[in-house]
Parts: structure tokens; sequence; C-alpha cells
């Protein structure tokens, strides 16, 4: 009898489950839903209470909702009975967190605390503790704590303490009334196994903790602040769950409100980019993945230990169990080319590509194909977003060079996407002079699909062959994934991931080699971007961050 | 009885006669007449001869035409009695220059020749004379030659040599079949008196004469290429007139042409942006006057000589007889403007100026004028086209720092202004610490008629008051002032430039005062600027060059 696993993806935007078939990953039906809410960013749901710039919340009942709606309907849409799903999973943006009650009702829920923006989620990318992650890293530093180097010497904004200590410092009141402080994707965990767990993928990545030192000890977290100090004991827990296994079983409620038997095996929750690196066949070292959309996330396992400057973290079984997993990211990729769409190309494109009934991406893709490597004499800093790896830098900001009057859109839009790629190149380069090899790249993601030429580029440019995800929702897949090895062999699933990860997982059968004549070319462009990025990166021309002061000075007159 | 004086500007497209009113400068008529053949940049006209890239040129047929149409047309709109018009100037492009035989009769009008594209005439913007360019100053700097100082130490591919030569070089045969090598603007003074003349203007800005040198010695021209060592005194001559002299009088030939009268005074020959400077009133020192159209030409008068590194050059009488001429130039200004606007705005904001019946310049204008300066955070490299001044480099490229996701294209097209104000400001600095004042600046052209957040942006910039000429033709203006002088006091005109300028040159009487604010800030906008100029541009990072290297290669490839 065929078994089945449901895993569901919670994303920025909206949230979608897929039912897979245990037996080789094909998907029978999805579903996705998308959040009421959204991302609040100008006002709070129902009421005049205005948000301040760099804010992102989101409400954690929209994730509920996801639940309710997606799950009856894949089961609906595939006639596939309940008594045959043998597990579910989850995977979720990260950093996104929230404050609770110790019974899980978060704050917003509360109609003393709604009016507060401090008591719902703080999405992933709310940008507005930076303060709080200098105090983090200064802190750090001056008390050198070893700890810092696994995140490459720098802890993000984005991540749990700058979080955290934002709602200290700006509404204590909140902070005092918070029970528990938890990722949502423990949260939706919690909600639908009614216990408490925490997963060693956010807790490592986004919370300083290690599976062999802990989290930061309570002196430092005093000496962020004395109110701080017991943080860990007092809201969090020091119970830390590894990637794969089981958090609980299925509730009498979450079976209600998803047509799901109760009792079956939810895995411990994940985050979107990590679950889809054994949805990608990987489940060894040296095959970096790529999650591809508006920014990139890039994941490779290793073997060893090894403190590579500027990348994002690494986590041991923080993507696996028994393996480093090593994190970087590009903050600018598929917004750079939307950015690009949005406000550079010209009218005459527009109405060319509506003629011939394509979109403007295909369009500049064909225009751009056209193009031999440095033909058009352009070369781009891919900051727009600021970076992410290596530098760690959200103040730089981008880079075109070489314009001429001859300059064409789509030589543009191809030196934006080259851009991309040797940022992609940079990371690899930090990780494989650092111990960690990159032999082979998996792209999955939005991006990937759609774009051959940029699948060529990265290929030129990094001179490794690259390769796709068969699957157009790779993450839920990985959840599903999960959901399988958290269910176990005896009813119907795996006993781990590495089982789970060569039956289940897919790659496309075309991949793409390097040419090495554009190689050439490419390297020789490489060295030209490298020199650029260390003078406009490194300290030794600020000038993009004082443009920045000047900014906002200028906003203030 | 009234006097009227008519002046014709040729300009790349198409040519232009006004007739104006000695007694105060006021225009009566005017005539545009475009060029049939333009600017012939792919095939040589009725042929299938197929033109080497970079190369422009231009039929002097079309120029005759202009006198044919243009005259008889402002004097019948006019209504004024060729009786009253005493006498003629004119004003064309430089270097523009031609290979004619003995009699004045263009190569490129007897079958012979007419096939040979060097026997046409090369127009300002031919640019494949490079290789010459570069062997003129590299055998310049090699002998020690003094007279390269006065050209900021490097001559153009643009100017008469680097054309004289390159036509030697590749086409011997023309270059021995040309009795005369000439500026097209002393051919149509010729082609109206019947005599050859040779003006100052050209001679000193374009082929290294000076009043007290004369040319460089024939040993300079044989070390270029010994088949060139007579070349002044075989092809050209060392009677050069000074400006504001009469070349000679209207032949009856010409007379038939225009329906003027036979024998009023023709004006030595003249340069566009030279002509233009009494137009504006300027007539002493400390006063620049910008020729601002696609590309922009600063000229300024100045008591004393002095060497001021990167700029175009200076001649003494080249501009108004008794004062140093100094003129420098910036090659990308409202073709900077244009290119964004043909390859950067998107189809939303050509449809909101449709909706709302503006163009789009307007609508840029506008949204561009509600920022603040340095709100944008964006900086520019004005490099387009290159630098004229003052690093003298066709192979710079355009930058552009600084934008984010949230960069719009209002925020881009403000920059790219403020950049062309930097390099004008560039040069105000090179002049002023170089000895030769600039208290104020005053712009004719296209550009500061249409758009006064420029005019704005360059008085905020540069921290002086801008004025705008009075004419929207003022070059022309200028070219009748001269042949009013050409006509001397006796025949109703002036004896001297210096008596015509104050009653007919003319300026708006708005004009735009720096604003303190504004100055603050762009004075630390402009360190930057600096900072990237002499990065870019003085070998530190010569990455430009790099990828134009890159560039060339890929394109062969």
């Amino acid at each position: 009898m065929a078994k089945y696993a449901i895993g569901v993806d919670f994303g920025t935007e909206s949230g979608r489950a897929v039912l897979v078939d245990v037996a080789d990953g094909r998907e029978l039906a999805t579903k996705v839903h998308p959040y009421s809410n959204r991302v609040i960013d100008e006002k709070l749901p129902d009421s005049d209470i205005v948000l301040e710039p760099d804010w992102a919340l989101q409400d954690p009942n929209d994730y509920l909702e996801v639940f309710k709606h997606t799950i009856p309907a894949v089961l609906q849409e595939s006639g596939v009975s309940p008594d045959d799903v043998i597990g579910i999973g989850v995977d979720f943006t990260a950093c996104t967190m929230l404050p609770v009650k110790a019974d899980g009702t978060p704050l917003c829920f509360l109609p003393e605390w709604r009016q507060n923006p401090h008591a719902w989620v703080k999405l992933w990318k709310h940008h507005a503790a930076q303060p709080e992650a200098d105090k983090i890293n200064e802190t750090a530093h001056s008390m050198g704590e070893g700890w810092l180097d696994r995140y490459g010497g720098k802890i993000s904004s984005e991540w749990f303490f700058s979080k955290t200590l934002q709602i200290l410092d700006e509404a204590p009141q909140v902070y005092n009334a918070a029970d528990r402080l938890l990722e949502a994707t423990d949260w939706v965990i919690w909600q639908l196994t009614g216990v408490e767990t925490r997963n060693a993928c956010t807790a490592g990545y986004k919370a300083m903790w290690s599976k062999r030192e802990g989290f930061p000890d309570k002196a430092y977290f005093a000496a962020l602040d004395p109110r701080l100090e017991n943080v860990i004991d007092e809201k969090m827990t020091r119970d830390i769950k590894a990637i794969g296994e089981k958090a609980g079983e299925l509730s009498e409620q979450a079976a209600q409100w998803t047509g799901l038997k109760p009792g079956i095996a939810v895995a411990v929750a994940n985050v979107d980019a990590h679950v889809a690196v054994p949805a990608t066949t990987v489940a060894e070292s040296g095959r970096m993945v790529m999650i591809m959309g508006t920014s990139t996330c890039h994941m490779v396992l290793g073997d060893e230990e090894h403190l590579v400057p500027g990348i994002c973290g690494y986590v041991e079984d923080g993507i696996l169990p028994g393996l480093f997993g090593y994190e970087a990211g590009q903050s600018c990729v598929g917004d750079h080319f939307a950015w690009f769409t949005d406000n550079c190309i010209p009218a005459a494109y527009e109405s060319e590509a509506a003629t011939r009934g394509i979109n403007i991406h295909q369009l500049l893709e064909e225009k751009a194909a056209q193009l031999n490597p440095g033909e058009s004499g352009l070369i781009a800093l891919d900051w727009w977003n600021g970076n992410r790896s290596v530098l760690v830098d959200v103040d730089l900001t981008g880079l075109l060079i070489g314009a001429t009057l001859l300059t064409k859109p789509e030589e543009i839009y191809r030196t934006l996407i080259e851009a991309t790629a040797y940022g992609t190149r940079v990371i690899i380069e930090a990780l494989e002079e650092n111990g960690v090899p990159v032999n082979e790249l998996i792209a999955c993601g939005g991006l990937p699909e759609k774009n051959k030429l940029l699948m060529q580029i990265y290929a030129d440019v990094t001179g490794r062959e690259f390769k796709i995800s068969a699957s157009a929702q790779t993450p839920a897949v990985g959840s599903a994934m999960f959901g399988a090895v958290a269910a176990g062999k005896s009813a119907g699933g795996f006993d781990s991931i590495y089982d789970a990860a060569p039956v289940m997982g897919s790659l496309k059968d075309e991949s793409f080699m390097p040419n090495p004549d554009a190689k050439k070319v490419y390297d020789q462009l490489f060295a030209e971007y490298m020199l650029l990025h260390d003078y406009f990166g490194r300290g030794e021309n600020d000038v993009m961050k004082r443009l920045k002061g000047i900014k906002a000075a200028a906003r203030k007159a």
C-alpha cells in the first residue's frame, strides 16, 4: 500500500502544502494559500498604528489558516486517504520569531497586547533591530566571545537575539509578558503537536547555539542587558532537537484543522533553505545547494569544522545530522532583476514583448543571450540590497561601471546577472580557501526554472557544473521528506534522511556545463570585480556609506 | 535707415540662417535647412561602400544648399530689402575638414574620387583617427614640442592633423590629389567670397597654430611622416586672419545663390561655440560661456597667458581679438540625458507623460526637482562618452554608485545632471587654479532653455550665478554680429566686436543664484566625485580601459 507524506512550506507572502509519494518523491497535489495580512509593514491590522521604517511583521493566525486551507485541499485533490499519510514536516522563513504565553498563545492574539507592534511576529526581513545587532556584536567582540567566529564574525540584525533585544529595548512590558520567545517554525509545530519543541537549525543559525557549546553564557546576556541574563532558561530552552527527529504526534485539534489522522508523526521544525538540501538529493559534502529567489541562500555540507570569514554561519547537524552545515547568502538576486525590469525598461521593449506574447524577462534573456561574455564592456557590484556574504554589510550599495552612449538595457541586465554570479563565486572561493570544498552547484527556486542564460552564466563564471532541482517546490518536498523520516521505516517512511534523500529527492536531467572560453573571459572580469569589491567593500573608499549618510541627512532636510 | 546682418550657423544635422537688426540684435527671421545626406556614418551616398566604425562624414554640397535655401527665405520672411543687409558671418562645427582642389572643388565632387571615403568631409565627430592622434602626441612628447602645453598636453583625434594624417596613412593618393586641406568653415567662406582665407580660431584650437609661434616646424611634421614635412606650405597657408576681420566680399555667384547684393562684407570664418561668446554680451575676462547641447563647450576669456592642464586649448585672439580664449569641453551632456530617456525610462513613465501631455524630460525634471540634493544617495561619473576636460581620455566610461532596490528613474536622471555639473566644476577649478578666473556662468544652447532644474543644479554645484542667453540661436546671432563688424561702422555696422557685443548681444533677465544649503551638500558630493574621478581617471584603477579591451576582444570572438 502506497504511503504519503505532507510538507508545508511557509514563505514570505503565502504558505504551500504538497502531498508526496514516499516511494519516489512524486508530487501528487499542491495548494498555496496567501496570508490575509501578508507582510505588515505600514499599519497594524485593524488599527491606525503606523509602523516605523524597516519594520516587517506578520500575523500568526495566517499560519494556522495555511494548515486549515491547504492540507484538506491536497488530500481532496490527490484522492489520497488520510489513512495513508504517515507524516508531516514544516519549513519556514527564518529568523521569523514571536512572543507567546506559556500555552503558546501569541501575545498579539490577546486584546491587551494587540495594539503593540512588538506583540506580533517579526518577519525575517524586519530590519529595525540594527542598533541591537551592533550592540550584540560590539559586546561579543569586547568580551572575546568565541562563538562569534562561527558566524563569520558578525551577527545580523535579522537574527533572533537582535529582535529579542529590540523588544526588550522598546517594549519591556511585552518582553515581560512573553512567557516564551520562539521561532515561528517551532511555533507552528507546537500548534500541530500541542508540545513545545525547539529545532537545532534555527537555534544554531539564528540564535548562537551549538551542539557542543550550547548558548552563549549568562554573563554575556547580562552584559547586553541585565534583564536578559536568564533569557534562555526563562523564555527558551536548552533542550534542542536535532534535525530529522520527530517533534511529536498530530494533536486532535490539528487533525480537525487538517483532515489528517491524529497521532501521525510530525517532524522537528525546519527552515526553507535547509530542507531544500536533501530534496535535491544532496546528503554529502562538496555539493552546494543554492536556493535562488529574491535573494540566494547557499548551503553546503562539510565533514569537518572550519571557520569561514563572512559566511552566515555553520551549524553541526544544522542541515543534516552528523555533518557541518555551512550557510552563506546574497541579499539581492531576483530582487535585482525585478528592480531593473520595474525601473529601467523602455516602453519599446515592453511593447516588443507584448507583441510577441512573451514576458519582459524572456525578451531580455533572449537579447542578452546574443552577447558574448565581456562584450557589453560593463561590470557591476551586486549590492543593491547590501552584501550578506562575505562582507556582511547592509550599507553597501550598487555600482555599475562601463556605460557608454551605446549601452543597451539587455547589456545592463546581463551585467546584473553576471554580478550575482561573481558574488556566488566569492562565496565559493571563501569556502574553499577555508577548507570547505565546493565541486558542483545545484539550484532550486523560481529563478533557475525560468532563466537558462542565468544558469549558463553561473556555470561559466564559477567553472562548475550547475544542476537544477526537479521540483518547482523543493522546500515543501524537503519538508515532506522530513515528515517521512519522522514517521520512520516501520510506518512506511525512512529511519534517516540519508535513506530518504536518494529515494525522494530529485534533479532534472539537464545540467549546465562551464564553457572554457567563456570561463576565460569571466576570469578576467572576476579579477576586476574583486578589485572593485575590495576597494569599495573593505574600507579603502567608503563612498557608499558616506552617500548613505548624506542621503539620511538630506531626507531630514 | 535700419541695417541688418545675416548669420549662418552650420550644425551637425542642419544649417540655420538668422537675419538680425544691427541696432539691437533683434532676430527678424530664421530658417533651418536639414542636410540631405546628414551625417554619413554607414555608407557613402549612392554607393555600396560601407564605412568603418567610428567614421562620420558629410557632403559639402549640403552646405551650399543651406546658403541657397535659408538666406532667400529669411529675406522673404522678414521683408528686409537686400539693400539693407550689410554683412554676413558664418560659424561651423570644428574640426570639420575636407580635401579640395586648387580652385576649391571638393575631391568628393569629382567622379574619380567620389567613391573614396577620404575624399569627403570628415565631420568633427569622426573618431577613426585615434592611432594618428596617438602618434602626434607621442612624437610631440618625444621631441619636447612646447606647443603641446597650450592644449593641456594632448591633441585630440578629432583635430585637424589627426584627420590629415589619417588621410595620408590610409589614402595617400587622396592626400596627393588634394591641393588644399582646410576647415569646412573656411571652405564655405571661400564659396561666398571666391577667395581662400584661413581663420585664427580653427587654426589655433584645432591645428596647433599660434599668433606668436605659428605652426609646429617642418622637422616635427617630417617626424610624423616625411611626406607631411611641407604640409603647411603645400596644402595650407601661414597667412591666418584674426577673428573679427573681413574675409572678402560676396561674389556674384554667391549673390545669385542667396539673393543678397554682391560686394557686401563677409566675415572671416568662425566656430559655433566661439561666436556665441559675444552674442551673450561677453567681451571680458571672468565670465564663462557654456554652449550646452549634446556636449558642452566652455569658453572663457583671459587677460593673460596661462597653461591649464587638461583644457582643450587656448588661443590668443581665438575668440576675441586682444584676449586669450580658453576652451574646455565635456563630451557628454545632452547625449547623457538622451541616452537615459531612450534606454532607461519605464513604460509607466512614458504613459504618465503622455496622459499629462508633457514630454518625458519635463516629467523627469518635475519628479527630480522634488528631491533634495544628496537625497538619492547616488553619484555618477559623467563619462558615458569619455572625458574631454580635464582628463582628455576617450576610453573612460560611465559609472553609477549608490543604487538600491528603492532607486527610482528620476533619481538616476538627477544624478546624471549633477554629474555633468561636477564635470563643469572640475573645469572651473582647473582654470582658476591656473590663474584664469571664472566668476559667472552663462549658458546657451538647447538644454538650459528647457531645463530649469539643470540650471539651478549648476548654480548650486559651482556656487556661481548662472545666466542664460536671450537667443535660442545664439551662434547664428554671433555670426551675424561678426558680419556687422566685417561691414564696419561706415557701412552701418561696427568697427569692433567690442562695440557690437553690448548692442547686439543679450541675456535673459532671469538668472539662477546658488542656494547656500544646497551648495554645502554638493561640496560633500563633489569631494566624493573627485575621489572617484582621480581613482578611475588618473590610473589608480584602469578598469574602464581594461573593460574596453575585453569588450573589443569579445566582439571579435
